[in-house]
């Protein structure tokens, strides 16, 4: 019933505030879909060797408590939307307490960067989902 | 009635979707909102200078048309809310075409990273930003 | 004799200690190089339409004076060295003083990673890049 | 002798080459010192907290074998130098062959970002330095 992964906050993700920069929240969510998928047999790399691809074409972050250098911050994911034509995921981020909460929703597209109905052309990529998230 | 900008995209700003990853969206949004305000004739580092700071406490993002390497794309950048302790920019990124809007939400804090009122604590700062952003 | 741009150092950019994280610099060598061959004539986006990419094989960087938030830099590119299969870039990050001095070297590789000759593969590009910067 | 530590790369760090940037490699060394110095009992927090800081002053790398998205990189990581103003770390970066070496010297300084000698300075820093690192 979700995924769990730990991200550590490098140096580089800092700003001159003392903070995590708000823009790297998007690349800790992404580790923590990865690492979800991956723990469930099915790699992302193999979306993209399938042919599959899931840009973002929406994403949103509510950022309660400030995340910091060298924190340990607990990535929790979900799926809370799918269909064949787009997934969504939300996000807790968690240090020793709540520190943000953000979604972002993908488009399933094919290489030429064209919207696929996964349903329709990739039957297994789409069985596989809806095992996994569907409800 | 508004900041105009443009940002030229990055090699280190793609990824291997042939795409520019969308955490760097949020980098391009500081752009223009940073650009916006020193052509108002208060660049965002006298706020730091004065003990005010801006982290952001809630965004959005919504991707419309892809943006590639070496786009040059305009960020125009309003403020759709103000309040003494919050404000709120708005953001359509475009290329040949429009490809994203977005917002950020910021708190005023002071140095210790508690909220401000700046009518209060800031009169200065404070009336700088109504004369400019309130309606 | 080398070409010259600016960049703005960007909030996401810096560091906890108050500095441009060292990482970046890499991003604004090239921006100094993909601006001077813009404005010689030849994107480096075309390079790749022909189908030859330019990896790094390897880099260097002496840091001596700090690059902070919002500064100006100029960024001085010259070509010091040039055969048919590499090119390297030597760059001078200048502030108010000579910040950094840095250089890449870049391979010249088809779409498969695998290196190729410009003179005997791609000989428009090898004129093009001899006429500009050969000695 | 050393210390040993993983990274995942992410798909943020890749550009369009479907390569990982050059520049990220940076940010996986400083997760190699980080790490390292985190197992031998001192994190690199404390230094900052003491007062000490340790920003780069020269950096170098050679890349002799592409790094990819979804690799698992091993960061082997060395002080190859050390004195009581400077030091500098070696690293490897190893997927299922060796990928790239690099190296990063650091100064010790201040919070004023003055340079100083920790042996005079810092004797406990210095102590625990030498007796680490020394030869």
């Amino acid at each position: 019933m979700g995924g769990k992964t730990q991200i550590r906050v490098r140096y580089q993700e800092t700003d001159q505030m003392g903070l995590a920069y708000h823009g790297n929240y998007l690349a800790w969510m992404e580790v923590g879909r990865t690492e979800w998928f991956r723990e469930l047999g099915m790699p992302y790399k193999l979306f993209e060797e399938k042919g599959v691809m899931l840009p973002v074409v929406e994403m949103g972050c509510k950022f309660t408590s400030p995340i910091r250098y060298d924190d340990l911050v607990t990535v929790e994911t979900e799926v809370t939307h799918l269909t064949p034509v787009r997934i969504t995921f939300s996000y807790s981020l968690i240090t020793d307490k709540r520190a943000a909460d953000g979604f972002t929703t993908h488009a399933f597209v094919n290489r030429e960067g064209r919207p696929v109905n996964t349903a329709k052309k990739y039957p297994d990529i789409w069985k596989w989902l809806e095992e996994n998230f569907g409800n």
